[in-house]
């Protein structure tokens, strides 16, 4: 049992996939550590810098098993590099253990052997992006002509469609997978230059062997080291974390829309685990909240990587650590999130109804300034402005119908001819709601995959 | 197995003592719950709220067990409150279930029994805090007269001694000490007023019941609910913290001193521990380097609670999820950075050979001040600094030494009587050095335990 | 013109008072340095350590004055503590310039000036402390049985009262106050012990020196140096954000109480200023608004200052910048976010009528706790949970009444004596809402100014 | 005068060039404005949305203007859009004031507007990126085989060259580069949909308004409104802020090479406002702690903008503000770290007779790792690995030396014909440091402009 509400075990659907657990927990860890040392020792059998054979027993015996994982935990030492190469050397055979992990770093591998956890996850992030957007692009079509009213500021400001919604949420999870794409190699290099970045101990071939490695595993390479350059992991947990926070602006709506007096949307809840313990009749949106909560750990956990010193000199193994403890929970969190607003938006159900009463609640306020555009042609759009902001003010006390005051105001016989009852209808200034819905589906969704 | 340095099992001796996992991990979560289901029913059992056998079988039968543990992990609840309570009703006889947690709500229980472990915690760390207080006054005492050169904007700057930097840390130390002791009554405060803070399911009641637990479970008391009031916990994550930051300040500046360009410290290390997997002759400042971890992560946390959105009206989960993350850690970073710094004070070998061989590194320019004070009697106070910052420049070049250029400039028939062999002395410059130590030894000692 | 909302000249108004404008701008800050580098100059003047008159010769002339700050900004010294020492030795006579500043250190000038700062600021915030919670509490009691509907997590939960909320209010702004208290003499420390702590500039005398200028300047004393141990500001800034989140939980209640949506509470407005360039009936509850940034803002400084890096060794310069550009704007944020909430109290309206409307809204599903506390009476807690759960779900798909659906049940023999009509008014079941209410405004009231 | 070290008229030369400061300051902001509002009026000409005359009245008055800039200042509201459009209005003649800023929306303008002073930024951050890469790039070159100690968690690790540290530097700040470049299109994005995002008081032709106005203003279109989803601003503040720890990086090693204690480097420095009004001596490395502090106030500034609540529902003025606040500053700030690392580049002498020294302080422990490379062939990796552990120990007691220890140790004949005194040399063990350097120079450099 752990820590803290991410590495709680009694919550773990709370937080963590399966998928993603898989990719992260600290068995991950120890295989990808595993992996790197197999490439290591394959690259330098090949160059003939250890021998062949060293190289092929390496690769028969390292292998990820309970064995090697109960091995690691076993052992007193807290760095999980030397704990994992304890373990892998006592699986290999005694005369091959000299030539495992030969001439290389700790940092080395471990950066690299996370790079490839990053590579995991990039992969089905990309993946699970695609599947979001096609599930809001599906909505967004649906309800491209869904009235709705649009709120500013927590007051109804005009009246628009859902699907406009959905589709401001589908650009903004856009930029995060283009995001994502634009960061990708910075994000998966490899480190492979040594004790201090000089390749020394690798000899003249060190960038070659370097170079080898990263081909063998599917990492991006540069010959200059960034053991002390956290740019790139940096960078990383901001574009989680924004992408997290996209994600949270869905929930918070989607929240919002559930609350009790808006009452818009409602998402399926079992009784039993949304419930309160004391009031029969709660039924708590926690799904969304859930997606909040992890978007704002996520956050956390970015602001404090970016916010960190500057690692010193050619390497500094505190920021290692503050990453190592970061990084993970980010990927964690910000996955969670998605799927948990996949699995949201098939339960979701909107109530068209109230989403029709709401935008009806103020009306004909909601409508001024589409009659304000209209009476500007009458009466001039400065005149229009104060007309109407006095007819607001006269109508939340008295409730005096539009026309009637139109009327009675000095611009009578200026607006006389003015349909009033047209203008009031919210489906008469939509603007171009439905065709961004629409649009967005439909643009958004030729990018998949890509 | 768990993601993040903090919660990793391959690093566990790395940032977690025993001590606190013991009072911070789910198990001890889960006790803290049963205690405060367990006080409710006594509570209520005196005063008739339920029937007097009930609660004495809820208090029989409700203890933490590995039984109880098992069962509420293996619910398919993420909310811990409810896996307890489930847990707890399969623990008792049938016939009492129903008075288990009687016209109770989760968040009560939850933060009832957080404040338990709060409560915990802080005896603890006020008992290693006089611990730590008293072995860095014992340093402040011995190093009272050892000389060494205060840095200042990593410069040399002036003489010192070795205890005034004690002294420093033994202050700031202090001023945790004291605002954690302000915050007291504050972080252990009972929640007990149901499910919107009205009493209501207590009846007329209810404030006497919730003052009677709290008495029974030595917390404190305030009628008024602070559900989504969470300044408290927000102020005992800060103070946390800047705690955690003291500590990070003394080990850095521990760090820096065991530089190889330094060495006037060096921490004793396991070489297998401490070392690196390809360079033999390393001795890595870890423990040092992982007190910092733990105060940067502890920061970090304890800024993300310090940022969160305030809590909706009359409760909202999501500022609970994310102090529920963030607070234990925080308390398990800081503990055992404190912990470690215990530790590292008992391992620690000052070289004072180095200490004054760094002192007279750039000697006679660390006395410039020293000379300027008792020049200035001679020649004013402006002049004796620029004529004193013309001999640094001087010296930096050509070594001119002090009395040869003093001679030479133009204020040689004032200044001929100085003697400037006393007066490059660094021992004749430490001011009240020794006596900020001695003092501060004293009077921080004085204070242990109060 | 400066840059960002806070330093705007365009919108002033927006987040600055005049009163804190004037403790923390730049001309303040001089302001400080030349009182202590008076305070300094007399204290030196009397125990003989510079000349009695040039003691009153430097407190005659050193005053601040337009020329002054002319002076100070016209130099090409980035250090304002250089500037302003340049300022000052410009205005007096040039046979006491020497005894200006003598023997002192930037920064000992710097952190005792700005401690000076922060006493005034502390002096003006309790007393806005107290006026807010004198008008808090008149409406915690003048609201202590207006009926509302107490919402957690989004829903509707019981019924409450107003009063209750502003008690809620209430406690928080008090435990802020007695944090505030708390640290008072922490945040008000003399700094003078010399260039790196030692006094050695001032001899023998340097404690007592240091004494009486803290007498002297009304501020506390610890001879122990705090050049480098930042942990009392770190603790002022967060207390500080603590306040402003505090003062943004308000704020955004009464920003949600303004929703259209709801339209419990309204803020009066100028249409002009809180108005849409474009949306005639809009009214955007921007003093909310204003509270919510000043606090996000503080809150986000406030964690900048708390993630920082730990000083380097004895002084270091880059950790006095970051507090120079965070606290002052800190203050100001928080103290503004107070006025601005102080008037808004003072032109709030709250709408009795839509608080009841939406108090009923779902009714009866408002009552199931209270209704399930009675309905355990006669068939057990656990079953009337489950009955109401029904009931919730009938009642929402049906509207299917109470009484029917209870006496539909297969309880319908141990209810049917049950009076559910009374048991659906919300009146019934307001706990101790009430009491809760005006026990906070009397107590809250009685510490005024304690 | 303003509030904060960033805002200070007193450290103007501080933390703000004369260039950013015309991009970012409130006049600048009006400017943006005023050509967002002509920009409009065109477009709206153009396609008969009002009259051609009163679009081109428009352009020949709206200018920016000492006169237009007091009456912004003047008005009373605090909203910048507001007063810049009530002092437009004042500019133009009277019978097209209505036609300013016709059917537009506050938050479009500002949005847009803002992003001209991006692409502003952009422009000159661009030539300023290539100018440090530029001199990096020589420095890397220049100092290829300049010989350095490579120091790794404080400790001396392996020799290198001084270029293969500006080699890392360099590729850093390139990464930062294609970083900002990826971001470009997303950052400069118009805002142009109308109040709630529908275009509806445009008609039919509002997206071709909107995709005009961007070609006009040389913006990026996207017809889907981003009110309230920040992502791509959030992402610029990131963006930046990773930019600036990269300069921090720099400096802070900078920095360290400069203690009195390293003694590698030295800046050039004016002893007036680099020194001390107390210590004659000392010359502080203020151009590295002002990049420093210019990093940290932006990554601060940065992690606020990542970590608010999401803008809710269709548009939210609080995240407005906060943004408001943050990126001006932050722009700021980096820029201003960039251009004094520019200087410090230009002003900053290396010693290398002290880089020598330092090199060879621990000599011949610098060399184990190259040692033991040598003596796997003859005892095996892990033999000589301890060896060489116990020939550190004993070398840092008894300064042993290397050939002595090893031929008293019990593989003395296995290692009798090993040319130890060779190993010993650091020369001789640089690795690819001097190719690193070289090629880092070269390819940076190619990629000028790109």
């Amino acid at each position: 049992m752990g820590f803290g509400a991410l590495n709680s075990s009694l919550s773990k659907k709370g937080y963590v996939t399966s998928e993603f657990a898989q990719i992260w927990d600290e068995v991950a860890v120890l295989k990808a550590i595993v992996d790197v040392e197999v490439a290591l020792a394959k690259v330098q059998g090949d160059n003939g810098m250890i021998p062949k054979n060293a190289a092929q027993l390496i690769s028969e015996h390292a292998k990820i098993s309970d064995a090697l994982v109960e091995k690691a935990r076993a052992g007193k030492v807290g760095n999980p590099l030397i704990a994992a190469l304890d373990a892998i050397r006592s699986q290999v055979p005694n005369k091959v253990r000299g030539w495992v992990h030969f001439g290389a770093t700790s940092q080395d591998i471990l950066d690299t052997g996370r790079a490839l956890q990053i590579k995991q996850s990039y992969n089905w992030l990309f993946h699970q992006l695609d599947e979001l957007k096609q599930k809001m692009a599906t909505l967004a079509e649906e309800h491209a002509d869904t009235l709705m009213v649009a709120r500013t500021n927590g007051q109804h400001a005009l009246p628009t469609t859902l699907g406009t919604r959905f589709a401001r949420w589908l650009a903004e999870i856009e930029r995060s997978k283009q995001r994502l794409r634009d960061g990708y190699e910075r994000a998966t290099l490899i480190q492979f230059s040594g004790a201090a970045g000089t390749y020394a101990s690798m000899g003249k071939e060190g960038m070659s062997v370097a170079q080898s490695i990263a081909a063998e595993l599917g990492l991006s390479f540069e010959p200059v080291p960034w053991h002390a350059s956290r740019d790139a992991i940096t960078e990383l947990c901001c574009t989680l974390a924004i992408y997290g926070q996209s994600l949270a602006k869905i929930a918070e709506d989607l929240f919002d829309m559930q609350r009790t007096d808006l009452a818009e949307a409602r998402e399926q809840m079992d009784a039993h685990a949304s419930g309160s313990s004391t009031m029969p009749q709660k039924l708590n949106p926690f799904t969304t909240m859930k997606i909040s909560v992890g978007a704002r750990l996520a956050a956390g956990l970015a602001a404090t990587v970016l916010t960190q010193p500057p690692a010193s000199f050619e390497r500094d193994h505190r920021s290692l650590e503050v990453e190592r403890d970061a990084l993970p929970q980010i990927f964690i969190a910000v996955e969670h999130a998605a799927a948990k607003l996949l699995r949201l938006l098939d339960q979701l159900a909107f109530n068209e109804t109230q989403l029709v009463n709401n935008t009806l609640l103020e009306s004909p306020l909601l409508m001024t300034e589409g009659i304000m555009m209209v009476l500007a042609k009458h009466i001039g759009q400065e005149a229009a402005h104060d007309l109407l902001q006095d007819f607001a003010k006269e109508y939340r006390v008295n409730r005096t119908p539009l026309k009637e005051f139109m009327l009675a105001s000095k611009y009578a016989n200026e607006v006389e001819d003015v349909d009033f009852e047209a203008l009031e209808d919210p489906r008469g200034y939509l603007g171009l709601s439905s065709e961004i819905s629409r649009d967005a589906a439909k643009r958004f969704q030729n990018q998949l995959g890509e």
